[in-house]
């Protein structure tokens, strides 16, 4: 009994999550295979307590392979996904490439699971780390007051560029106590001691394209109506990301209603105390799942303002819990064949 | 030829700072005194090519002295600057104690230099950093358009809590590679590869004391019509704070107006190029004197919406330089008796 499951871009920061958390989860795995590019092949990862050999992507079979969770590059997902899928294995995409194809849904398990019938082409896209934990955190939100308008200002980890943007904060650091002149690699400025204004590349209108993910990504997901203005910074932690929301509602918003529908909401623990620390940071989320609210607040230069700092370890809800999450959600609505 | 200037709080990272500025600028000082608690009396410090020796604040006599530059805690303020005052010297105080005042002008010169002329008490406040950045960005684009209302969240450096500050991440960050359990002192949690959303205390409604004052002295120094909503964030950098701000406008919003504005705007530098790499951060603001504009764009979400990310030294022209510059704009405007 159980799923045949591959995870593609084993060795990187998210797919050794996706390996953990499906160790963890207890999702149902008869076989497991471990992809990654030609480079890595036969380098040994653990599974749970088993020890995994990495196969090569390029050359692997995915007839009979029930599902593939992907999170190499886009390029690499835009190649290889479809070529798994037309095998009969459903692929869930933790890349940006497939996200905004009306043929593929993007889900949420806690927001729109029911867009998971949707599927056509045998992909469903993982949301960007950023959207996932703010639209969970708004869901409960949106249900009571009717979401119009988010203005979110992100305050993002090294991780959400993988391990090299996490090799790269280190050393930097490092470097710095010993006077090494920092080598800036994967971000675009030195990132320790520093916040960087740049996530991905521009676009036309000065916007970057992960204020655009987050803006498209939260209307497809959440509610098309909804309008979102995103500043995203890269800022010198490792692991978990926040975000400050602002968010305008249609209808008047109640703040104890507030309070008790999110702490109600699945994937949402609110820790909001009034005093001195209390609050998560990113520190504290470090391998939890939740998505964190804490700082909830009337804004009151606005009709209907709420807002809140949203905490979320993006390798786990941002990232690799929740294609673990779509799958079991599949899993559970009938949609994976076994 | 000059003034008699002392510096209250001298041994503080404002305070030295202060010294440093006062020499630079070629402020025309005949004697210059440097004060602080009776536990630094006698420790030298620079002030230009020259050193000073550290006197009492307590038993100072400030009779005959012209202008003092206060930058100690705000109760050690609430204490001596009246004292000070009242001896005839003027007093340009950097604590939060008297800035709302109604008798004590809260002064950006660049801003609203007219309210010296307000001055009661002999006393001027210098506003808080995270706002004398901001509202410097801001004059020439409300000139244009009106402000309306402004959403900020800010990144502030670890210096805004003063030498203890920096080197609390200084001490985390060198402790995290050899495995020393970070202490806790200065701020409520590890600081140290983490973002903090608390800076000051509580307040009733959520908010905290440092959003409080970016609301209440924006409305002072610029206009008392436009409404703040800030979040304020503590982040893992030694030096500059940045702030993303999305404003709205009462009339519609040109882009090539705006930044020709911000261009001929004093204090302000825009440097904003569509490009990798193209914004100023916080290690790029260090020394510097300006309030930098980056990342100037449309907002599309509301009416007459424009945003930009804002960083600024927060030690000089959020603290020190506005200081200084304050002192010369009273010399400019016959203020100062000499």
């Amino acid at each position: 009994m159980g799923y045949r499951v591959a995870v593609v871009g084993a060795t990187g920061a998210v797919g050794r999550e996706m390996l953990k958390i499906l160790a963890e989860q207890e999702f149902p795995v008869k076989t497991i295979a471990a992809l990654a590019s030609s480079r890595s092949v036969g380098r040994e990862i653990s599974f749970g307590d088993a020890v995994v050999k990495v196969a090569n992507l390029e050359t692997f079979d995915f007839s009979g392979w029930d599902i593939a969770l992907f999170s190499p590059g886009a390029s690499v997902s835009a190649r290889y996904a479809p070529i798994a899928a037309k095998a009969g294995c459903v692929v869930i995409d933790n890349t940006s490439y497939f996200r905004m194809d009306p043929d593929v849904p993007l889900v949420v398990p806690e927001v729109n699971p029911e867009s998971l019938k949707q599927m056509k082409r045998r992909i469903i896209a993982n949301p960007n780390c950023s959207t996932i934990q703010m639209v969970v955190a708004l869901k409960p939100l949106h249900d009571l007051f009717v979401l119009k308008r988010v203005v979110v200002a992100t305050y993002q980890a090294v991780s959400g560029a993988g391990k090299q943007g996490m090799d790269e904060l280190f050393t930097q650091t490092r470097g710095s106590f010993v006077h090494d002149p920092p080598q800036v690699e994967c971000f675009q400025k030195q990132i320790a001691f520093n916040c960087i204004p740049q996530i991905d590349r521009f676009m036309e209108d000065g916007s970057t394209k992960e204020e655009w993910k987050m803006q498209v990504e939260t209307r497809k997901i959440l509610d098309p109506n909804v309008q979102v203005f995103a500043t995203c910074v890269r800022v010198p932690v490792f692991i978990g990301h926040s975000e400050a929301v602002v968010a305008e509602f249609a209808k008047p918003v109640d703040l104890k209603k507030a309070r008790e529908a999110l702490r109600q909401a699945p994937g949402v623990i609110l820790f909001d105390r009034n005093e001195d620390g209390g609050y998560i940071t990113p520190i504290d989320c470090v391998g939890e799942n939740a998505s964190y609210v804490s700082r909830l607040r009337i804004d009151p230069t606005v009709p209907h303002g709420l807002a809140f700092w949203c905490v979320s370890d993006n390798l786990r809800k941002g990232a690799a819990l929740n294609a673990v999450q779509i799958a079991e959600k599949m899993k559970d609505l009938g949609l994976l064949s076994q």
